[in-house]
Protein backbone atom coordinates (compact mmCIF):
# COMPACT_ATOMS: atom_id res chain seq x y z
CA UNK A 1 0.00 0.00 0.00
CA UNK A 2 0.89 3.55 -0.49
CA UNK A 3 2.30 5.71 1.84
CA UNK A 4 1.91 9.53 1.89
CA UNK A 5 2.62 12.48 4.21
CA UNK A 6 0.79 15.64 4.76
CA UNK A 7 2.55 18.66 6.41
CA UNK A 8 0.02 21.61 6.73
CA UNK A 9 -3.29 20.46 7.03
CA UNK A 10 -4.80 24.02 5.96
CA UNK A 11 -8.18 24.08 3.37
CA UNK A 12 -5.95 21.99 0.40
CA UNK A 13 -4.38 19.69 2.87
CA UNK A 14 -7.09 18.93 4.61
CA UNK A 15 -9.19 17.62 1.41
CA UNK A 16 -6.05 15.96 0.02
CA UNK A 17 -6.62 14.18 3.74
CA UNK A 18 -10.13 13.47 2.97
CA UNK A 19 -9.56 11.84 -0.81
CA UNK A 20 -6.06 9.58 0.33
CA UNK A 21 -8.39 8.41 2.87
CA UNK A 22 -10.28 7.08 0.34
CA UNK A 23 -7.31 4.71 -1.33
CA UNK A 24 -4.33 4.31 1.38
CA UNK A 25 -4.59 4.33 5.52
CA UNK A 26 -1.04 4.95 5.11
CA UNK A 27 -0.64 8.55 5.89
CA UNK A 28 0.78 10.84 8.13
CA UNK A 29 0.00 13.97 9.21
CA UNK A 30 2.05 17.05 10.62
CA UNK A 31 1.01 20.34 11.82
CA UNK A 32 2.06 22.73 14.42
CA UNK A 33 -2.01 23.16 15.59
CA UNK A 34 -2.46 20.54 18.50
CA UNK A 35 -6.20 20.84 17.82
CA UNK A 36 -6.21 20.29 14.28
CA UNK A 37 -3.95 17.13 15.21
CA UNK A 38 -6.25 16.04 17.53
CA UNK A 39 -9.38 16.30 15.17
CA UNK A 40 -8.05 14.51 12.17
CA UNK A 41 -5.84 11.92 13.74
CA UNK A 42 -8.16 8.96 13.17
CA UNK A 43 -7.87 9.46 9.63
CA UNK A 44 -4.09 9.02 10.04
CA UNK A 45 -1.55 6.19 10.68
CA UNK A 46 0.61 8.78 12.69
CA UNK A 47 -0.24 12.36 13.50
CA UNK A 48 2.29 14.80 14.39
CA UNK A 49 1.85 18.36 16.00
CA UNK A 50 5.38 19.33 14.89
CA UNK A 51 6.79 22.78 13.33
CA UNK A 52 7.57 21.61 9.95
CA UNK A 53 10.74 24.29 10.03
CA UNK A 54 12.81 21.75 11.92
CA UNK A 55 14.86 19.87 9.55
CA UNK A 56 15.64 17.51 12.23
CA UNK A 57 12.22 16.34 13.03
CA UNK A 58 10.78 16.13 9.59
CA UNK A 59 13.76 13.90 9.10
CA UNK A 60 12.65 11.67 11.93
CA UNK A 61 9.04 11.69 11.29
CA UNK A 62 8.91 11.00 7.35
CA UNK A 63 10.33 7.81 6.35
CA UNK A 64 12.86 8.68 2.99
CA UNK A 65 11.44 5.98 0.81
CA UNK A 66 7.35 7.30 1.04
CA UNK A 67 5.64 7.82 -1.99
CA UNK A 68 4.98 11.52 -1.54
CA UNK A 69 4.89 14.48 0.59
CA UNK A 70 1.98 16.95 0.33
CA UNK A 71 2.82 20.41 1.56
CA UNK A 72 0.30 23.20 2.36
CA UNK A 73 1.43 25.36 4.80
CA UNK A 74 -1.14 28.64 3.17
CA UNK A 75 -0.10 31.88 3.14
CA UNK A 76 3.48 30.91 4.85
CA UNK A 77 5.59 31.43 1.64
CA UNK A 78 8.88 31.66 3.48
CA UNK A 79 8.14 28.49 5.42
CA UNK A 80 6.98 26.15 1.92
CA UNK A 81 9.87 27.30 0.77
CA UNK A 82 11.87 25.89 3.37
CA UNK A 83 10.11 22.80 4.19
CA UNK A 84 10.45 22.42 0.55
CA UNK A 85 14.00 22.04 0.40
CA UNK A 86 14.59 19.89 3.55
CA UNK A 87 12.49 17.57 1.83
CA UNK A 88 14.39 17.31 -1.11
CA UNK A 89 17.76 16.98 1.40
CA UNK A 90 15.96 14.24 2.83
CA UNK A 91 15.07 12.34 -0.29
CA UNK A 92 12.18 12.64 -1.02
CA UNK A 93 10.80 11.49 -4.66
CA UNK A 94 7.32 13.05 -4.85
CA UNK A 95 7.32 16.60 -3.41
CA UNK A 96 4.19 18.41 -4.13
CA UNK A 97 3.37 22.18 -2.93
CA UNK A 98 0.80 24.55 -2.94
CA UNK A 99 1.37 27.79 -4.23
CA UNK A 100 -0.06 31.58 -3.30
CA UNK A 101 1.52 33.22 -6.45
CA UNK A 102 3.33 32.36 -9.35
CA UNK A 103 6.09 33.63 -8.05
CA UNK A 104 6.21 31.33 -5.18
CA UNK A 105 5.76 28.84 -7.41
CA UNK A 106 8.63 29.15 -9.46
CA UNK A 107 10.72 29.62 -6.15
CA UNK A 108 9.14 25.98 -4.94
CA UNK A 109 10.24 24.43 -8.19
CA UNK A 110 14.01 25.36 -7.97
CA UNK A 111 14.44 24.71 -4.39
CA UNK A 112 12.87 20.88 -5.09
CA UNK A 113 9.21 20.81 -5.80
CA UNK A 114 8.38 18.15 -7.68
CA UNK A 115 4.21 19.60 -8.86
CA UNK A 116 3.39 22.94 -7.74
CA UNK A 117 -0.32 22.96 -7.16
CA UNK A 118 -2.50 26.70 -7.99
CA UNK A 119 -6.12 25.68 -7.31
CA UNK A 120 -7.26 29.38 -6.97
CA UNK A 121 -5.61 29.96 -10.64
CA UNK A 122 -6.71 26.72 -12.01
CA UNK A 123 -10.40 27.42 -10.75
CA UNK A 124 -10.11 30.86 -12.32
CA UNK A 125 -8.81 29.72 -15.37
CA UNK A 126 -11.70 27.05 -15.90
CA UNK A 127 -14.52 29.87 -14.74
CA UNK A 128 -13.51 32.80 -16.82
CA UNK A 129 -14.38 31.25 -20.26
CA UNK A 130 -17.90 30.50 -19.02
CA UNK A 131 -18.61 33.83 -17.98
CA UNK A 132 -18.21 35.04 -21.49
CA UNK A 133 -20.47 32.65 -23.50
CA UNK A 134 -24.17 31.88 -22.42
CA UNK A 135 -23.11 28.82 -24.21
CA UNK A 136 -20.39 27.27 -22.54
CA UNK A 137 -21.20 25.68 -19.66
CA UNK A 138 -17.61 24.43 -18.66
CA UNK A 139 -14.58 24.79 -19.85
CA UNK A 140 -10.70 23.27 -18.68
CA UNK A 141 -7.39 24.28 -20.47
CA UNK A 142 -5.71 20.67 -20.83
CA UNK A 143 -2.32 21.62 -22.85
CA UNK A 144 -1.13 24.95 -24.62
CA UNK A 145 -3.25 24.12 -27.70
CA UNK A 146 -6.08 21.63 -26.27
CA UNK A 147 -9.34 22.19 -24.38
CA UNK A 148 -12.21 20.25 -23.51
CA UNK A 149 -15.70 22.13 -22.74
CA UNK A 150 -19.45 21.86 -21.93
CA UNK A 151 -21.06 23.43 -25.20
CA UNK A 152 -24.32 23.73 -25.91
CA UNK A 153 -25.24 22.41 -29.68
CA UNK A 154 -24.99 25.60 -31.70
CA UNK A 155 -27.76 26.33 -34.68
CA UNK A 156 -25.12 25.00 -36.75
CA UNK A 157 -25.14 21.88 -35.82
CA UNK A 158 -29.27 21.74 -34.45
CA UNK A 159 -30.90 19.20 -37.08
CA UNK A 160 -27.78 17.75 -38.30
CA UNK A 161 -26.49 14.21 -37.87
CA UNK A 162 -23.04 14.10 -35.98
CA UNK A 163 -21.45 12.74 -39.64
CA UNK A 164 -23.51 15.09 -41.38
CA UNK A 165 -22.02 18.30 -38.19
CA UNK A 166 -18.48 17.42 -38.87
CA UNK A 167 -17.01 19.51 -35.92
CA UNK A 168 -14.00 18.09 -36.41
CA UNK A 169 -13.90 19.71 -40.28
CA UNK A 170 -15.78 22.81 -39.07
CA UNK A 171 -14.21 23.93 -36.03
CA UNK A 172 -11.77 21.60 -35.45
CA UNK A 173 -13.33 19.94 -32.37
CA UNK A 174 -13.69 16.17 -31.53
CA UNK A 175 -17.24 15.29 -29.67
CA UNK A 176 -16.26 13.55 -26.42
CA UNK A 177 -19.74 12.62 -25.33
CA UNK A 178 -23.02 14.54 -24.63
CA UNK A 179 -25.75 14.61 -22.36
CA UNK A 180 -29.03 16.42 -21.97
CA UNK A 181 -29.65 20.29 -20.38
CA UNK A 182 -31.01 19.14 -17.00
CA UNK A 183 -29.01 15.90 -16.71
CA UNK A 184 -25.83 15.40 -15.22
CA UNK A 185 -24.70 12.51 -16.99
CA UNK A 186 -22.58 12.31 -20.06
CA UNK A 187 -22.88 9.76 -22.47
CA UNK A 188 -20.84 8.51 -25.44
CA UNK A 189 -22.54 8.81 -28.78
CA UNK A 190 -22.69 5.42 -29.91
CA UNK A 191 -24.61 6.50 -33.07
CA UNK A 192 -23.04 8.15 -35.76
CA UNK A 193 -26.75 9.29 -37.36
CA UNK A 194 -27.75 10.73 -33.96
CA UNK A 195 -29.55 14.44 -34.80
CA UNK A 196 -28.42 16.80 -32.62
CA UNK A 197 -31.04 18.70 -30.83
CA UNK A 198 -31.22 22.26 -28.53
CA UNK A 199 -31.05 20.65 -25.31
CA UNK A 200 -27.77 18.55 -26.33
CA UNK A 201 -24.89 20.05 -24.52
CA UNK A 202 -21.83 18.52 -26.08
CA UNK A 203 -18.53 17.90 -24.24
CA UNK A 204 -16.17 18.56 -26.90
CA UNK A 205 -12.35 18.71 -27.08
CA UNK A 206 -10.15 20.98 -29.57
CA UNK A 207 -8.58 23.95 -29.72
CA UNK A 208 -9.78 27.52 -27.12
CA UNK A 209 -10.47 29.10 -30.45
CA UNK A 210 -12.32 26.13 -32.02
CA UNK A 211 -14.16 26.39 -28.77
CA UNK A 212 -14.84 30.07 -28.98
CA UNK A 213 -16.08 30.30 -32.41
CA UNK A 214 -18.45 26.97 -31.62
CA UNK A 215 -19.68 28.65 -28.77
CA UNK A 216 -20.05 32.00 -29.99
CA UNK A 217 -22.08 30.85 -33.13
CA UNK A 218 -25.47 30.91 -32.24
CA UNK A 219 -28.95 32.37 -33.07
CA UNK A 220 -30.39 30.55 -29.57
CA UNK A 221 -30.50 34.00 -27.38
CA UNK A 222 -33.76 32.86 -25.47
CA UNK A 223 -32.31 29.86 -24.01
CA UNK A 224 -29.84 31.93 -22.29
CA UNK A 225 -31.98 31.38 -19.43
CA UNK A 226 -31.63 27.58 -19.30
CA UNK A 227 -28.06 28.13 -19.90
CA UNK A 228 -27.67 30.37 -16.48
CA UNK A 229 -29.87 27.82 -14.47
CA UNK A 230 -28.13 24.90 -15.42
CA UNK A 231 -24.85 26.10 -15.96
CA UNK A 232 -22.40 24.12 -13.55
CA UNK A 233 -18.90 22.97 -12.42
CA UNK A 234 -16.33 20.32 -12.86
CA UNK A 235 -15.65 18.64 -10.72
CA UNK A 236 -19.78 17.37 -9.80
CA UNK A 237 -18.46 14.34 -7.45
CA UNK B 1 -19.07 44.57 -23.58
CA UNK B 2 -19.58 42.41 -19.98
CA UNK B 3 -19.09 43.69 -16.81
CA UNK B 4 -18.19 42.14 -13.38
CA UNK B 5 -17.45 42.84 -9.71
CA UNK B 6 -15.00 41.16 -7.32
CA UNK B 7 -15.18 41.58 -3.36
CA UNK B 8 -11.91 40.40 -1.98
CA UNK B 9 -9.00 40.45 -3.69
CA UNK B 10 -7.71 36.86 -1.98
CA UNK B 11 -6.09 34.49 -3.62
CA UNK B 12 -8.82 33.09 -5.84
CA UNK B 13 -10.32 36.96 -6.36
CA UNK B 14 -6.97 37.97 -7.74
CA UNK B 15 -6.58 35.54 -9.99
CA UNK B 16 -10.14 35.96 -11.68
CA UNK B 17 -8.79 39.64 -12.00
CA UNK B 18 -6.01 38.50 -14.09
CA UNK B 19 -8.12 36.75 -16.33
CA UNK B 20 -11.02 38.91 -16.51
CA UNK B 21 -8.98 41.51 -17.80
CA UNK B 22 -8.04 39.55 -20.27
CA UNK B 23 -11.42 39.29 -21.97
CA UNK B 24 -13.26 43.05 -20.77
CA UNK B 25 -11.85 46.06 -19.06
CA UNK B 26 -15.06 46.79 -17.18
CA UNK B 27 -14.22 44.87 -13.54
CA UNK B 28 -15.27 46.68 -10.39
CA UNK B 29 -12.70 45.84 -7.79
CA UNK B 30 -13.72 46.36 -3.92
CA UNK B 31 -11.70 45.13 -0.83
CA UNK B 32 -11.20 47.15 2.46
CA UNK B 33 -7.60 46.52 2.28
CA UNK B 34 -6.68 50.10 0.86
CA UNK B 35 -2.90 48.60 -0.27
CA UNK B 36 -4.44 45.86 -2.68
CA UNK B 37 -6.79 48.68 -3.64
CA UNK B 38 -3.85 50.66 -5.03
CA UNK B 39 -1.95 48.11 -6.18
CA UNK B 40 -4.56 46.65 -8.88
CA UNK B 41 -6.70 49.46 -9.48
CA UNK B 42 -5.02 50.19 -12.91
CA UNK B 43 -6.44 46.79 -14.07
CA UNK B 44 -10.17 47.72 -12.82
CA UNK B 45 -12.89 50.16 -14.38
CA UNK B 46 -13.51 51.31 -10.94
CA UNK B 47 -11.59 50.96 -7.34
CA UNK B 48 -13.29 50.91 -4.39
CA UNK B 49 -11.68 50.42 -0.19
CA UNK B 50 -15.33 49.77 1.40
CA UNK B 51 -16.13 46.76 3.34
CA UNK B 52 -18.08 44.76 1.88
CA UNK B 53 -20.80 43.64 5.08
CA UNK B 54 -22.41 47.10 4.18
CA UNK B 55 -24.95 46.52 2.39
CA UNK B 56 -25.65 50.36 1.53
CA UNK B 57 -22.48 50.55 0.25
CA UNK B 58 -22.18 47.68 -1.97
CA UNK B 59 -26.11 48.10 -3.19
CA UNK B 60 -24.24 51.95 -4.42
CA UNK B 61 -21.11 50.11 -6.01
CA UNK B 62 -22.58 47.09 -7.48
CA UNK B 63 -24.70 48.30 -10.66
CA UNK B 64 -28.08 45.77 -10.25
CA UNK B 65 -27.65 44.65 -13.85
CA UNK B 66 -23.94 43.52 -14.11
CA UNK B 67 -23.17 39.96 -15.30
CA UNK B 68 -21.38 38.84 -12.29
CA UNK B 69 -20.05 39.12 -9.28
CA UNK B 70 -17.42 36.97 -8.06
CA UNK B 71 -17.16 36.76 -3.68
CA UNK B 72 -13.54 35.85 -2.12
CA UNK B 73 -13.46 36.69 1.50
CA UNK B 74 -10.98 34.53 2.17
CA UNK B 75 -11.76 32.56 5.73
CA UNK B 76 -14.32 35.06 6.60
CA UNK B 77 -17.13 32.61 6.38
CA UNK B 78 -19.74 35.00 8.34
CA UNK B 79 -19.17 37.92 5.98
CA UNK B 80 -18.90 35.66 2.97
CA UNK B 81 -22.46 34.54 3.58
CA UNK B 82 -23.92 37.55 4.31
CA UNK B 83 -22.22 39.32 1.76
CA UNK B 84 -23.77 36.77 -0.58
CA UNK B 85 -27.31 37.24 0.68
CA UNK B 86 -27.06 41.22 -0.03
CA UNK B 87 -26.21 40.52 -3.87
CA UNK B 88 -28.78 38.63 -4.10
CA UNK B 89 -31.29 41.12 -2.41
CA UNK B 90 -29.81 43.43 -4.86
CA UNK B 91 -30.63 41.42 -7.60
CA UNK B 92 -27.44 40.55 -8.86
CA UNK B 93 -28.13 36.99 -11.43
CA UNK B 94 -24.76 35.70 -11.13
CA UNK B 95 -23.09 35.26 -7.76
CA UNK B 96 -19.84 33.00 -7.91
CA UNK B 97 -18.54 32.60 -4.41
CA UNK B 98 -15.18 30.56 -3.15
CA UNK B 99 -16.02 28.35 -0.05
CA UNK B 100 -13.53 27.08 2.35
CA UNK B 101 -15.61 23.64 3.03
CA UNK B 102 -18.66 21.61 1.48
CA UNK B 103 -20.80 23.13 4.50
CA UNK B 104 -19.70 26.43 4.06
CA UNK B 105 -20.88 26.41 0.57
CA UNK B 106 -24.20 24.88 1.13
CA UNK B 107 -25.08 27.64 3.40
CA UNK B 108 -23.96 29.93 0.40
CA UNK B 109 -26.18 28.18 -1.88
CA UNK B 110 -28.99 28.51 0.10
CA UNK B 111 -29.03 32.36 0.48
CA UNK B 112 -28.07 33.02 -2.76
CA UNK B 113 -25.28 31.63 -4.35
CA UNK B 114 -25.45 30.76 -8.04
CA UNK B 115 -22.46 28.96 -8.24
CA UNK B 116 -19.82 27.99 -5.46
CA UNK B 117 -16.08 27.48 -6.18
CA UNK B 118 -14.16 24.93 -3.99
CA UNK B 119 -10.49 25.26 -5.79
CA UNK B 120 -9.00 22.95 -3.02
CA UNK B 121 -11.26 20.43 -3.31
CA UNK B 122 -11.19 20.28 -6.76
CA UNK B 123 -7.20 19.83 -6.86
CA UNK B 124 -7.56 17.38 -4.32
CA UNK B 125 -9.55 15.49 -6.46
CA UNK B 126 -7.92 15.44 -9.73
CA UNK B 127 -4.64 14.76 -8.02
CA UNK B 128 -5.06 11.75 -5.48
CA UNK B 129 -6.04 9.37 -8.35
CA UNK B 130 -2.16 10.24 -9.83
CA UNK B 131 -0.94 9.60 -6.87
CA UNK B 132 -2.27 6.01 -7.21
CA UNK B 133 -1.16 4.82 -10.34
CA UNK B 134 2.18 5.56 -12.10
CA UNK B 135 0.47 5.14 -16.02
CA UNK B 136 -1.63 7.47 -14.96
CA UNK B 137 -0.21 11.53 -15.30
CA UNK B 138 -3.93 13.66 -15.21
CA UNK B 139 -7.31 13.38 -14.14
CA UNK B 140 -10.27 14.78 -13.72
CA UNK B 141 -13.86 14.03 -12.90
CA UNK B 142 -15.96 15.38 -15.53
CA UNK B 143 -19.78 13.86 -13.83
CA UNK B 144 -20.78 10.84 -11.94
CA UNK B 145 -20.63 8.57 -14.59
CA UNK B 146 -17.45 10.34 -16.51
CA UNK B 147 -13.91 11.31 -16.19
CA UNK B 148 -11.03 12.14 -18.05
CA UNK B 149 -7.48 11.02 -18.19
CA UNK B 150 -4.04 11.25 -19.53
CA UNK B 151 -2.41 7.54 -19.29
CA UNK B 152 0.33 6.04 -20.57
CA UNK B 153 -0.06 2.69 -23.34
CA UNK B 154 -0.45 0.11 -21.13
CA UNK B 155 1.16 -3.48 -22.31
CA UNK B 156 -2.78 -4.47 -23.52
CA UNK B 157 -2.37 -1.55 -26.59
CA UNK B 158 0.85 -1.77 -27.31
CA UNK B 159 1.68 -2.90 -31.14
CA UNK B 160 -1.60 -2.72 -31.76
CA UNK B 161 -3.42 -0.11 -33.96
CA UNK B 162 -6.34 2.14 -32.41
CA UNK B 163 -8.83 -0.08 -34.42
CA UNK B 164 -7.33 -3.17 -33.19
CA UNK B 165 -7.05 -2.35 -29.53
CA UNK B 166 -10.56 -1.16 -29.64
CA UNK B 167 -10.47 0.92 -25.66
CA UNK B 168 -13.93 1.57 -26.47
CA UNK B 169 -14.85 -2.15 -25.81
CA UNK B 170 -12.31 -3.55 -23.85
CA UNK B 171 -12.43 -0.55 -21.04
CA UNK B 172 -15.36 1.38 -21.74
CA UNK B 173 -12.56 4.24 -22.84
CA UNK B 174 -12.80 6.95 -25.60
CA UNK B 175 -9.60 7.52 -27.14
CA UNK B 176 -9.64 11.71 -26.92
CA UNK B 177 -6.31 12.96 -28.12
CA UNK B 178 -2.27 11.90 -28.00
CA UNK B 179 0.92 13.26 -26.53
CA UNK B 180 4.31 11.99 -26.46
CA UNK B 181 6.14 11.63 -23.38
CA UNK B 182 8.36 14.80 -23.14
CA UNK B 183 5.48 16.48 -24.86
CA UNK B 184 3.09 18.87 -23.90
CA UNK B 185 0.83 19.38 -26.70
CA UNK B 186 -1.77 17.02 -27.80
CA UNK B 187 -2.82 16.09 -30.95
CA UNK B 188 -5.99 14.08 -32.66
CA UNK B 189 -5.37 10.73 -33.66
CA UNK B 190 -5.87 11.10 -37.71
CA UNK B 191 -5.55 7.66 -38.89
CA UNK B 192 -7.27 4.39 -37.46
CA UNK B 193 -4.08 2.66 -38.07
CA UNK B 194 -2.11 3.73 -35.79
CA UNK B 195 -0.39 1.29 -33.98
CA UNK B 196 0.53 2.50 -29.95
CA UNK B 197 3.66 3.06 -28.73
CA UNK B 198 5.47 2.90 -25.48
CA UNK B 199 6.02 7.04 -25.15
CA UNK B 200 2.37 7.22 -26.28
CA UNK B 201 0.30 9.25 -23.68
CA UNK B 202 -3.35 8.88 -24.00
CA UNK B 203 -5.95 11.31 -23.26
CA UNK B 204 -9.13 9.59 -22.44
CA UNK B 205 -12.70 9.72 -21.37
CA UNK B 206 -14.99 6.98 -19.87
CA UNK B 207 -15.50 5.55 -16.18
CA UNK B 208 -13.68 5.94 -13.16
CA UNK B 209 -13.19 2.14 -13.02
CA UNK B 210 -12.25 1.86 -16.72
CA UNK B 211 -9.81 4.04 -16.49
CA UNK B 212 -8.33 2.53 -13.41
CA UNK B 213 -8.55 -0.64 -14.91
CA UNK B 214 -6.54 0.91 -17.66
CA UNK B 215 -3.81 2.51 -15.91
CA UNK B 216 -3.17 -0.56 -13.83
CA UNK B 217 -3.05 -3.10 -16.36
CA UNK B 218 0.44 -2.73 -17.07
CA UNK B 219 3.98 -4.38 -17.09
CA UNK B 220 5.78 -1.66 -17.86
CA UNK B 221 7.51 -1.11 -13.98
CA UNK B 222 10.66 0.23 -15.23
CA UNK B 223 9.03 2.59 -17.31
CA UNK B 224 7.48 4.09 -13.97
CA UNK B 225 11.27 7.03 -13.90
CA UNK B 226 9.96 8.62 -16.76
CA UNK B 227 6.28 8.52 -15.59
CA UNK B 228 7.52 10.26 -12.42
CA UNK B 229 9.70 12.62 -14.37
CA UNK B 230 7.18 14.05 -17.38
CA UNK B 231 4.07 13.76 -14.53
CA UNK B 232 2.40 17.02 -14.93
CA UNK B 233 -1.26 18.97 -14.06
CA UNK B 234 -3.71 20.17 -15.73
CA UNK B 235 -3.93 23.12 -16.90
CA UNK B 236 -0.61 23.57 -17.97
CA UNK B 237 -1.45 27.20 -19.61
Amino acid sequence: MKQFAIIGLGSFGLRMLEELYEITQEIIIIDKDKEIIEKYKDKAQAAYVADAINEKALSKLIPEEIDAVIVDLGGKIEVSIMVTNYLKKIGIKNILVKAQTDEHGEVLSMVGATQVIFPDREAAKRITPMLASSLLFNFMPISENLALAEVQANDYCLGKTLIEANLRQEFGLNVVAMRKVLHDDFLFINDPTYIFLEEDILLVAGTEDGINKFSSRSNIKEKQAIGDLFRSFFPKR
